[in-house]
């Protein structure tokens, strides 16, 4: 492979962009980035590969090309590149929401060439090459996604190459996976920024200074709450239907709790409390997450 | 002091138990615990103190009783000791919630005595003797309770108390306290437990294996979702007047994020997306969470 073409470098395109180099898969690494801050952030951190100034003159020449900027940027960006992408190339990015990005490429991509779409299941809630790191995806899970129009030949592509950024990989489809991750992801997120806005209004309405007693269970919301605007915006709107039927299922559930609070059912409420601790012991069992207690922040 | 009595010695009492026996603030420490199997940990972890039998040997001859079980239990507890109690000794606890315990510890303790209640903010999703530590309640505040019948000589003498077990102490009285922590501590855990329910639904209804994909947001979530269920039962039930108001105002704000995502109203979404970011910087600025990103888990 000669060249890579990362287009966005914030803190998943740098950490792409990192491993990529220490892996050595490439023989240049060509970086796209419009924020003039972060194209300076780069530069100070002499992060590996050439920054280009133009697509133009980047895309013809990419082997592999990996789109990190928000969802919302495709469009655009496409219909820039298109006259200039060749059916060899291969194409991917790492959003975390499938179908509506999918209706945008079909509609808007130059038809001889092919889109395989990924989504790394890492991030965090800091944005921008500072903080990207090599090991991002190490043991972390990258789903890939087949569809009906998907090209096999780069899907195994792809495959390797995500398992060479440390991933451990997984093949769905669009659907599927924008069902699975509207439960796991958005609507956590949705949950916790709701959260954080509950506690904002409280905290005006009554003139209380909560922030500080947070460490009874808020400031665990407010770290997801902190994460990138533009690109949570862009899932919420793009996996509205899922999101709105997970939002659907939570009240129902909550308005259950709320009864069962306010009648002092004891035996339904137990039931309740007992059986998501399950879900924990699975998820560190999985190694999804560490099994020090309280994150072992202390 | 001659003699400190600690009635249930789980994560916080044996947390207790180890600080007041490395701070030397007491001749002997007495440990009053129900549960057989935690009556064998505390032996095997050879924590410092002696375990007594019976409360009504112990009672009598102790200076400080704190009460560390849940809050369930006070109601038993005090029947039982009331005729050992005298007007010198000073009583405390360590619930979540004290509205509810007031009213309960009004209409049952024996008049002549008075209950000072504390509530250090000290906790984790694990629970038991084994989990316990000297230095949980380090920089964690204790909120003391002053409410019209507080004895102000017990509440002097509790304050400087917490402080040698390492925390910040605040005092307000129990309508305050229930307020605010129904918000930062209260709703966290009924939303993370509803979360999770949320998706153990989910994975039923759809059939798909979610829990592995849960890196990206639910396992935070899961990890207050794990918390012991007798204690968390007794928050919810004693505080369900503010909790209840509290699932309302999250309810509310949650359908605006659902009809603002519906109908993409993005100026709307982008501020609120925005808003919440403060609230995490502020935690840190507090020192409230480590600034770390994801908690430095990795």
């Amino acid at each position: 492979m000669k060249n890579i073409l990362i287009i966005g470098c914030g803190l998943l395109g740098s950490s792409l962009l990192r491993k990529i180099s220490q892996k050595k898969i490439t023989k240049n690494i060509l970086i796209y980035e419009k924020s003039k801050k972060n194209v300076t952030k780069i530069k100070k951190l002499k992060l590996p590969g050439i920054q280009v100034k133009k697509l133009e003159y980047a895309v013809p020449i990419s082997d592999l090309i990996i789109f990190c900027t928000p969802m919302s940027e495709y469009k655009k960006i496409i219909l820039r590149i298109n006259k200039y992408l060749d059916p060899k190339q291969i194409i991917t990015d790492v959003g975390s929401s499938k179908l509506k990005s999918a209706e945008i490429i079909k509609k808007n991509l130059i038809k001889k060439v092919s889109w395989t779409s990924s989504h790394p299941v890492a991030g965090s809630e800091v944005s921008g090459p500072e903080y990207g790191k090599a090991n991002l995806f190490e043991n972390k899970w990258c789903v890939l996604i087949k569809d009906k129009k998907t090209n096999l030949r780069h899907l195994k592509f792809l495959n390797s190459f995500w398992k060479k950024m440390g991933s451990k990989t997984v093949i769905m489809n669009s659907e599927k996976h924008d069902k699975i991750f509207s439960i796991t992801s958005h609507l956590p997120h949705l949950i916790a920024y709701n959260l954080v806005k509950s506690a904002q209004d409280f905290e005006k309405k009554q003139k209380y200074d909560l922030v500080k007693y947070s460490a009874g269970g808020l400031r665990d919301f407010s770290r997801i709450a902190a994460s990138n605007e533009i690109m949570w915006r862009d899932i919420f709107f793009d996996n509205r239907k899922n999101v709105s039927k997970a939002i659907d299922l939570f009240v129902k559930n909550l308005i259950a709790f709320k009864k069962d609070i306010n009648l002092r059912q004891n035996k339904s409420i137990l039931k309740k409390l007992i059986q998501t601790k399950k879900v924990r012991s699975k998820i560190i069992k999985l190694r999804q997450d560490t099994n020090k207690p309280d994150f072992g922040r202390n």
